[in-house]
């Protein structure tokens, strides 16, 4: 994998939480994103050459909502920029790891993703994500 | 801030960690160092222009042992490196942000920290790290 291409950070208010990481970091937020198959509303912040992603739940049925129910607002997963996301995603699967799904979906900012189970990260929710073609 | 330093990341097992997520990114880990003030053994991978910081508890009372107990193995913080410790400290403060020291500490690799309560950073556990003079 080449690099971390961004933090995801589950928020229970985005708007607060685009005013407390962007004086945090010193930075504006660039752009809001509706992630409409995760039910997730997205904001993005430039930090360095990473970006942080915030996310807010659109709906109770969200990944987002249920995380923040269970865990409470925070880190929700970490996401690694892949040039091939089938090859990266066989790698992974051929070497025991598990995928949480069987073939990319569609993720904010123009990319192409597949998560893996943080049973089998450490307790990590992984992202591995590729730039759409 | 300049930039994400590294993401600290609390494990159970050290060695094991360490083959895990160096076969996940695909990298080998290139550093161990005991953080006695902390308490924890620390292992660093290089993920791009960023590191990957592996911590395991190394007495009961670490923070890590207590950070695991309580929500299990996973992200533990979020490290920035800044250039002027001090004064990133000031501007934190005095924007009402909550500082969990009040003068930075010894961290691992080299470096002057300090950490934010999570409770004034949307649950994120935040590390400032300014490279030691």
């Amino acid at each position: 994998m080449k690099k971390i291409e961004h933090i995801g950070i589950a928020v229970e208010d985005l708007e607060a939480s685009e005013k407390l990481f962007g004086a945090l970091f010193d930075v504006s937020p660039y752009k809001r994103e509706l992630v409409e198959a995760q039910e997730v509303l997205t904001s993005f912040l430039r930090v360095g050459n990473n970006k942080i992603e915030l996310l807010q739940a659109t709906s109770d049925d969200s990944v987002i909502k249920k995380f923040i129910d269970k865990k409470g607002p925070g880190f929700h997963h970490i996401a690694f920029g892949v040039t091939d996301l089938i090859s990266e995603m066989a790698r992974l699967k051929k070497a025991g790891y598990r995928l949480l799904q069987e073939s990319p979906s569609e993720g904010a900012d123009n990319k192409l993703v597949c998560f893996l189970h943080p049973k089998s990260t450490g307790g990590v929710l992984v992202e591995l994500v590729q730039e759409k073609p």
